[in-house]
């Protein structure tokens, strides 16, 4: 038998996922399911950007250029300059998913045994790209208590060795839904020109900022231009996850053109998904606005339905579409295996992420879990509903 | 300035774009180029796989799982079973062309620093992938005066050290259009068996084997499923390189939990990708005749008319697009650059892949090209003309 490689050994099964097995178990049951446990939004996708994919002209479904069209970055560089990002296309590099932008981002800055300081909870599957590129994820705490605002800087410097490379922040984040100040934006970058690391920002949920909060990017800093590596996608913004459309931006030169060579390897991004990115920058904004309604108005009806549940509290997000809350239990990975497995309530359970996958800190996130409010306001209503009645009957329920 | 990754600055750059501004500027100054340096096929997309295209029915233009729909990976495994590779849908993981396939299998297979040994000369994205995975490529010589055929297994077993843990081949060839026989596969088979080594099978040109030969992949021989790791992609089978839609197959149970969670970490292939190439599966059979037989006859125009010029000789390959020919002259990377910067016939010239880049011992194919036979007959033998008045002129000529 040929061996699996101690990376391969390594790698992070995705922590969501762990709980499949006993939710097609349930549904095979016949429960209900109110899946709050993923990110994939309802949200239909902009019609003029299905249109475009429908009506693509080709008739040769050739390769585009490995960073992308120039048509496509020039309508991007666009769309981020009416952002006041102050960008040229020849600084995007168009990747498969903002996922992709990552891995090429982490693969170019870190060597193998390197690190990047990320606040968690975080995004679980840093976790998996680092594991894939050998760089090491340093995390340092951020708590509920205040919303889960940036860690002081004295917390980032604790932790600053001569392998730390970079700091890496997804703002709006997911899972927390906090949205970053200019002011806390502003000390990250004394803090990457004081130690000369790479700011990674993770963007993919910049559409999604609530109650009229404006959206700061470090590319809105000046003076930073050499640092900041931004990492984006459509996936969220345009609710099409499935077209894996990405795209990595710096100003660095010397940065794009490595990130280029690892971009030229896997030849182009998708040609179709390209055109319909393209024509999606074009969405109307009265769709935005449509959406950050619904989001909103979901939001509220999320976070005050569980503010309402006796020992629960969760904090209210600014931005993205998730929240991290605190339940009043003994451990998370059991709890929502536990609904799925032993609870119904009128035959219906919920579904949620234990927060532990979050935490790279062990014994962190025990009593919390990741919602994400990806369903209309009725089907969270009855999902609230559920869950107040999992907790008055669940084994391990702690005060 | 923040550093560049050592592998960041070793990653090699595209050896076929090194001679783009070259090109870009011959374009300029009014030339026509003949473009036989790259890949992508002039051959029309199928007409099913563009309808499902155009017609894909989803609102929300969703994730897909991880290793694909189980719709498409239940065709594609009809597909494969039709060619007797004996194979369940679970056996198939669905990736972002094949290109993400080479780096899953070297990832989740190889440790840094351990070898996987491929006969050169070889695709030279190979290097790259081994690059951006810390594994390194072992090359083994094979030569053009016997049509690139297999090294023979006493040259495999001279570099086999504890460290190899793979063998890659390309079945059909790129850059030879060499394909393998039963008998080089089995000798393969045992070598591997021997040694406990993984085969790689990139099998990217299957449909292109001509003369009625039969396309013979490792998934035939008995007794090696536990080491054949097959790539494969849509991209030059149904001329569709843009819809980026490749997948990895093995029988491996631990092989294939380990590649998931590196598909896991990156979410999903796309989905209006997976649309289109399920459609594709039925491309009639009608198509990959026609297809077949114009390959064919611009491989003969092609091959007969190289080894018509004095001083050049060229193998007849029995698949994929390619050749490479040998040529008078001292050093192929100068001779491509040469042919767009100071030649031109009738205002035309012809662009070409210089082979050294396809070897990785140093000096070697110094006076090889690799053409793609993409073009259309009338082409070809305007960029043979070209060739054979360059030839006699070329500053660099040798004997
Ligand atoms: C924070 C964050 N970054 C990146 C991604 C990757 O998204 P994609 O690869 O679909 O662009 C996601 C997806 O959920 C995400 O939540
Ligand atoms: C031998 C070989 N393998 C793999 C690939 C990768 O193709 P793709 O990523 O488009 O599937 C190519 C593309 O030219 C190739 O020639």
């Amino acid at each position: 038998m040929p061996q699996i490689s101690q990376k391969g050994i390594d790698m992070p099964a995705s922590p969501i996922r762990k709980l499949t097995p006993f939710a097609d178990k349930a549904k095979q049951d016949g429960k209900k399911i109110y899946h709050l446990n993923i990110g994939q939004p309802d949200i239909e996708t902009p019609e003029i950007m299905l249109n475009a994919l429908k009506s693509v002209p080709f008739k040769v479904w050739a390769y585009t250029p490995s960073e992308g069209t120039a048509s496509y970055r020039n309508k991007l560089a666009q769309y981020y300059n009416k952002l006041n990002y102050n960008i040229e296309p020849t600084d995007i590099l168009v990747t498969n998913g903002g996922s992709e932008a990552i891995i090429f981002a982490m693969q170019s800055c870190l060597n193998p045994g390197e690190e990047v300081i990320i606040p968690e909870p975080f995004y679980a599957n840093y976790n998996g790209f680092a594991c894939s590129s050998d760089v090491v994820v340093k995390p340092i705490m951020s708590y509920i208590d205040n919303g889960f605002a940036l860690p002081s800087i004295s917390e980032f410097e604790k932790v600053i060795t001569e392998k730390t490379k970079a700091i890496a922040i997804c703002n709006p984040n997911n899972p927390t839904g906090y949205l970053y100040s200019r002011q806390e934006l502003e000390a990250l970058k004394e803090l990457c020109l004081k130690h000369d690391l790479y700011l990674f920002s993770d963007e993919a949920y910049r559409e999604f900022c609530y109650d009229g909060r404006e959206f700061i990017s470090p590319m809105h800093l000046e003076g930073l231009e050499d640092h900041v590596v931004v990492f984006d996608t459509v996936s969220k913004r345009y609710s099409a996850c499935g077209a894996r459309i990405g795209c990595l931006i710096t100003k660095n030169k010397a940065l794009y053109q490595t990130v280029l060579k690892f971009a030229q390897a896997r030849l182009s991004p998708s040609l179709e998904g390209q055109i319909a990115a393209e024509a999606a920058v074009d969405t109307p904004d009265a769709y935005f606005t449509a959406v950050s309604e619904e989001y909103t108005a979901r939001r509220d009806t999320l976070v005050s339905g569980l503010n309402a549940i006796e020992g629960v509290y969760c904090p209210n997000p600014g931005g993205a579409f998730y929240v991290v809350a605190k339940l009043p239990i003994d451990n998370a990975d059991k709890f929502c295996q536990w609904m799925l497995e032993d609870f119904s309530h009128d035959n219906q359970t919920v579904m949620m992420a234990p927060a532990t996958g979050f935490y790279s800190t062990e014994g962190a996130g025990l009593n919390e879990v990741r919602m994400a409010y990806v369903l209309n306001q009725s089907d969270l209503k009855n999902a609230l509903i559920c869950l107040e009645k999992a907790l008055e009957v669940y084994p391990g329920r702690q005060v």
